[in-house]
């Protein structure tokens, strides 16, 4: 292959390689949150990458291409696939598919990748990683409250403390009331209605005064784009100006969630049918929250969340972590958004024509490791790199091998340098490997029967407090000599310094 | 939506759903792989699951479709992008992009899905797990060896008995230096020999009667489809049969492998250059497993291995369980191949131009869990279903959640009924989930401060052998109270039975 036709080798726009920390820590990461998912009773199930498009829907928030954020391709007869764009989707084909099969109500978990043919950004992937837990079957508000409850018990099963993350539930029917009230009602309002929806969801960013604009004519960024707003009259920006701000019905840290809810029905609100049905429901939710212990400082009712994604149809809820980071232009915020959910009762009824309710909640895998690394709870460092044991004879490769091979017998992570290069390079090996210790055994060490364990972090933690090299080599106090069959003792033995 | 535009609910053709006693087996395979590659002192790394078409390369074989086998869509900047197909080529271009920042030799592992767009068929799959492990940056036939020992030693890990599993290897060098004496030589070649490698690459299905075909004019199957052959002269076929058939030089399971490799050496071959380099990278590797104790009933050498991928370069290794299974046609046969890998010299530099040299091992996830549950050593039995708490008054689900918090709180998995159905469904509920256990409390057992606890398990082993519904009902043995206090032990004590 000439210069001219080699390929570059690049990382895909939007996509990244991902450290061996990182997996380490999202690893265990994940299996607590398995754990608490499995004791709660869920049981594991996955669907694959790749459905047929019609099956996945078109639920996507800010979709600014025109295939709507979704990876597609027709398959050779001509159907379309896409790759799955969450994992919610999937399991209503799932459900829809083998639901005679499942028992009722069916409460699944699943953890996996999830792609968007999206702009990439800063800390914005096309590929990112979701764990799922839904309950479908169930129209009971008791379904919603349990999902928010696992997510306060997966939470500080992962160190979080309490009062650093707070479960937030609102639900959908509030909103819809308002709209209906308003007359944003039926099919040929559904788009107003979702730019309304989409608005409210950017609360957290933009603040009212932000999502004000795109309720009204619209908004410019900084960049000078500018987004068309719902168009809504003053007055109904006004309810929903009433409907976010808790501040204005007294709500506070310390009010329980039926005090917040009393509050609010008390405004005069233009009650409707579907607004009432969602304060029933949201009062069903904090009274299951008091009686199990779970009080406002964990789960707390809050009328700015609305979630961007369009098939939610009742109780809604986000994860908000709340230690401090710097956002991107340095300044301090709290962390935010690690997940979220609601209620979607309609997506199986696509497939069936019947409606089978269903709640889920899912978890920002990626995110929610960056948290966890910021409050110094990720445990990526657990793992010791490995002794290397060093080729200083090729012809005695074996014996250097069965040297490895008792280490890792008792447990110590070994290996023997693999490569064709000399001493030199090799220690050098050793060291970018991060190697605690490595082993060396030449021809001397050999006829008097005894091995070399030369400690590279106190190596170059003498380095550093020693002035001059004489003192560095007149210590020797990184290096030791060993018989050949107190290899492994010793080693331990010094690892465990 | 009405009838006629609804999605039929249907998974994707050539994908399926994963359900969770293979999802909770497999978890436990994979970390018990991981297990062994940590010791190993390999480090995880893992690439994106869409690569830049260039840069994945075209390598597969049998590429019955126009795209070559890959699922591929182009970028909103006209790029093309694919699924990976495999973990070896997004490894390579990751190594080509990174190796700057690498230690010299990279020992990496990865577990991952990968796609081909390829027909599916029974128990063929176009979505399928890998798990490899690769060593890039050495050019010795130890890191080959390292790579066969540490695939061994995982099957061992996994619970596989020796005399179970044989690890196979070889060196394409032999194949590529007797087609160099036959005169496939060079570019224009490029096609014939391709078509010998797979042929190879069949002999364990068609044994040497239908390679030979392939080699020859072509193979006609039993659906009557006709593959067109190589085209070798008799002579050609005559050479790569003493190559293939190891009977012919008295190789059997009690010869070492050195034993075997000097038989082979004193057969009359058009012995070149590639031929004599081949052998003797099969000699340095023979001479480590023998050193390092691992006998030819673990790792054998067999000219029969060649594996069908077209990058390849030295010595390849394939893992064969040798427990019996059915096939097909529910003929009693080998359970077959697991996995395999070899040397690819020249991956890396199809991006740099320089050589890399490198050497992996890939396990397929889903076969090698198959055999582990034909061989009773899958796990996935280990998680017992909840105890289901069932809801008798809606009005005190707050004390149903707290005695499932308890049951949780010391280890048991548990679950509040959370639909809105009656006691007659929450029992068929509970069965269908095969709960060991449900726990009733009703008003009557709350005005005595107890509550039932129900053994479905005793109760339809019961229901089995009692003759009558009287004596069923009589014995009662299947159901008791207990105090609510003693709730928890009494679950426990239940479950430990």
């Amino acid at each position: 292959m000439t210069k001219e036709n080699r390929p570059k080798a690049r990382v895909a726009k939007g996509f990244r390689d991902i450290a061996a920390d990182e997996i380490r820590g999202t690893r265990q990461m994940l299996a607590k949150i398995q754990e608490v998912y499995e004791a709660y009773g869920f049981e594991p199930v996955e669907q694959p990458f790749i459905e047929y498009t019609d099956a996945l829907g078109k639920f996507l928030p800010d979709q600014d291409r025109p295939n709507a954020g979704v990876f597609s391709f027709q398959d050779d007869d001509e159907q379309w696939l896409s790759l799955r764009y969450d994992l919610t989707a999937p399991l209503a084909r799932y459900v829809a598919e083998n639901n005679q099969k499942l028992p009722t109500p069916y409460r699944s978990y699943r953890q996996g990748w999830v792609f968007r043919n999206e702009k990439p950004g800063p800390g914005r992937f096309r590929q990112f990683m979701q764990f799922d837990a839904d309950t479908v079957g169930s129209a009971s508000p008791v379904a919603d409250a349990e999902v928010c409850m696992m997510a306060a018990d997966t939470m500080e099963a992962l160190g979080i403390q309490r009062g650093q993350y707070v479960m937030k539930f609102n639900n959908r029917k509030l909103l819809d009331g308002l709209l209906d009230s308003i007359g944003l009602i039926g099919e040929e309002s559904a788009g107003r209605r979702l730019i309304v929806l989409r608005a409210l969801d950017k609360f957290d960013r933009f603040g009212f005064s932000g999502v004000e604009k795109l309720l009204g004519e619209g908004r410019e960024d900084e960049s000078g784009d500018f987004t068309k707003g719902a168009g809504l009259p003053q007055r109904a920006i006004d309810s929903i100006r009433r409907l976010l701000i808790r501040i204005d019905f007294g709500g506070s840290l310390e009010s329980s969630n039926e005090e917040m809810l009393s509050q609010f029905e008390q405004l005069d609100f233009a009650v409707n049918e579907t607004f009432a049905a969602g304060i029933k429901e949201l009062r069903a939710m904090s009274e299951l929250f008091a009686s199990a212990g779970y009080g406002p400082d964990r789960i707390r009712f809050d009328t700015t969340i609305v979630r961007g994604l369009e098939y939610y149809t009742g109780p809604v809820f986000e994860c908000e972590l709340l230690m401090e980071t710097k956002d991107e232009d340095g300044r301090t915020v709290r962390f935010g958004s690690v997940g979220g959910g609601g209620r979607y009762d309609d997506l199986v009824a696509r497939f069936t024509g019947q409606q089978v309710p269903a709640t889920g909640f899912s978890i920002g895998v990626s995110r929610l490791y960056s948290a966890l690394k910021l409050a110094g709870l990720a445990q990526e460092a657990a793992t010791l790199a490995p002794v290397v044991v060093l080729v200083m004879d090729k012809d005695r490769q074996g014996d250097y091998w069965r040297m490895v091979q008792q280490l890792r017998a008792s447990g110590v992570r070994a290996e023997m340098y693999a490569g064709t290069a000399g001493m030199k390079a090799q220690m050098k090996y050793a060291d970018k490997r991060g190697a605690p210790l490595v082993v060396i055994q030449g021809g001397d060490e050999k006829a008097k029967g005894e091995v070399q364990v030369k400690d590279l972090r106190l190596g170059s933690e003498l380095a550093s407090n020693i002035a001059s090299r004489e003192e560095y080599a007149s210590q020797r106090l990184a290096q030791f000599s060993v018989a050949e069959a107190d290899l492994v003792s010793a080693v331990k033995k010094a690892l465990a310094q």
